[in-house]
């Protein structure tokens, strides 16, 4: 973390909307984060949670202005459906409903404000300061509540003639799975996501009373978390190995189907999965097709933050 | 069928390899193909099959000279891998092996030869001549022996870094279904080619003796076709209309699995599955996703030496 007294000339302000916590930095020219601050996302309205941002924004505009360094315009990326890039119709975490959330950021700070969805933002981020700054076709998958994607096809992020392409949690990985929200049944979200990872290992523990795992929960398999299994599974717990290796394998299903479809030369992980680190890539990599690479993201958690801030130079490429 | 008696100018002869049959046509600039000529695939060897298009092709070639019509070049689409577009490295109906198929009918025909994929010669007829013409994004559906693809964006065939995408019969459909010898398992062409078709139907006839499907077979499963399961549903027999029902439910969770990731403006279905007509997109529509377009090709059985006639024209795009 670093503080933007040591900046000059012009940022850029970084919005990272997230189901459970709110990102917000000061993006420079070679796309370091400087005060970065992180909250909770307040869920019980649109209006409360856009007034938490505009106040963090606004601080930050301040003490940039103070230091002499010129806000150019803020990017805001954030979960959900835009048609427009200034409204978001809804989103599974967020109860938006056709929020106005550019105008609103914009009339609160008189500051340009770019919006996009946070899966085409971790696009931007990988394609032009992450790991795909010299490849031509690329997705990135970011695996956390849902699992989310970005596709870039020759250099240029894929939208669909509808704006809502890139849905990649949401193909049938079984079909004999159980309805989703989104439509369909048995989809690849519903096996590869940490939601689903989660709640794999709860059910597991549930089973297994004897369990290290179990244990780490204090007996109570309502307290694992996405990182429980892996803790207990550095520990010598068998079941936790066998739940991650389960769950690895579907994920591993769902990149070489992908890969089928679209060959890129990279996917890029990213998203609440990728915290465990490489034990992730590791275990992965010997269930993937010999031509399928697959890397974490080297951006770590200030990828939103620096997507956010490329939504413009995306729009004018 | 017309001849190429009322040619002027100049054409293209398009060849259209299919694991049963080969059809070869004479192609003029508003995509009517002349003298079409169909004959059974040779696949004891890629030499004897090759021997026979290029006879077939010669006489065309005579012929066309001898009314004063002068050939451009030959087209060929063919099943199979091509790294260069000049030698299938390999395929899973015909025995290539490194056949260097478009240098063995230059030497023969002394013509120029361009050869591509018959997925992406389906795209490139349905763009150029048929469904497509007026979309930018469009996914070709080939249903017969297996599912193929070809996938526009833009206006262009995407084919991946490495010339393999679009195999969009390869995503995990069944997590739990068998090996396929793709690398995968449980692929949504094991549910919704005609050759998953045919071997339900079978089952189900075999399970339902009773059934108009078995006595259409005349008692034997094994004489089902694809179009078996049809007729008998038109005279009323409700096995088969459920193995139908069940067939097309899955090829509609396909079509709407690919819609998620790519929103492409249609779909166009073709190959074998096709040629039931319009009962096909009757019974599919009711089970995509509201914002899902699918239609039969409007090329019919001319779609593959269109295609092929378009390789150049491609290329050059």
């Amino acid at each position: 973390m670093r503080d933007s007294q040591t900046l000059k000339g012009s940022v850029v302000i970084g919005v990272d909307i997230g189901g459970t916590n709110i990102d917000i930095g000061v993006v420079d020219k070679s796309f370091t984060v400087h005060s970065h601050t992180r909250f909770k996302t307040d869920k019980t309205s649109p209006q409360k949670m856009l007034g938490d941002i505009c106040s963090s924004v606004s601080r930050l505009l301040k003490h940039l202005d103070e230091t002499g360094v010129s806000c150019e315009y803020i990017g805001v990326g954030s979960p959900g459906r835009t048609s427009d890039n200034r409204t978001i119709i809804r989103a599974g975490n967020i109860p938006y409903k056709n929020t106005p959330v550019a105008e609103i950021i914009e009339n609160f700070t008189n500051k340009e404000v770019y919006l996009d969805n946070d899966a085409s933002c971790a696009l931007y981020a990988e394609k032009h300061a992450g790991a795909g700054k010299n490849v031509s076709d690329m997705i990135v998958m970011t695996i956390g509540t849902g699992i989310g994607g970005g596709i870039m096809i020759n250099r240029k992020s894929y939208h669909g003639h509808n704006n809502r392409a890139g849905e990649i949690g949401h193909f049938i990985m079984d079909k004999n799975g159980p309805p989703c929200p989104c439509g369909l049944y048995g989809c690849f979200e519903k096996y590869a996501s940490v939601t689903a990872f989660v709640e794999a290992a709860r059910k597991e523990a549930e089973a297994h009373p004897g369990s290290l795992l179990f244990e780490l929960a204090g007996g109570n398999p309502e307290n694992i978390g996405g990182r429980t299994p892996f803790k207990a599974m550095y520990a010598g717990c068998e079941v936790s190995k066998g739940i991650i290796e389960k769950y690895i394998k579907n994920l591993a299903g769902g990149i070489n189907s992908l890969n089928k479809i679209f060959q890129p030369q990279i996917f890029v992980l990213t998203g609440g999965l990728t915290n465990e680190g490489e034990i992730i890539t590791e275990m992965l990599t010997p269930h993937l097709l010999p031509e399928v690479t697959a890397v974490l993201s080297p951006l770590g958690g200030r990828a939103g933050i620096v997507g956010a801030s490329l939504i413009k130079k995306e729009r004018e490429e």
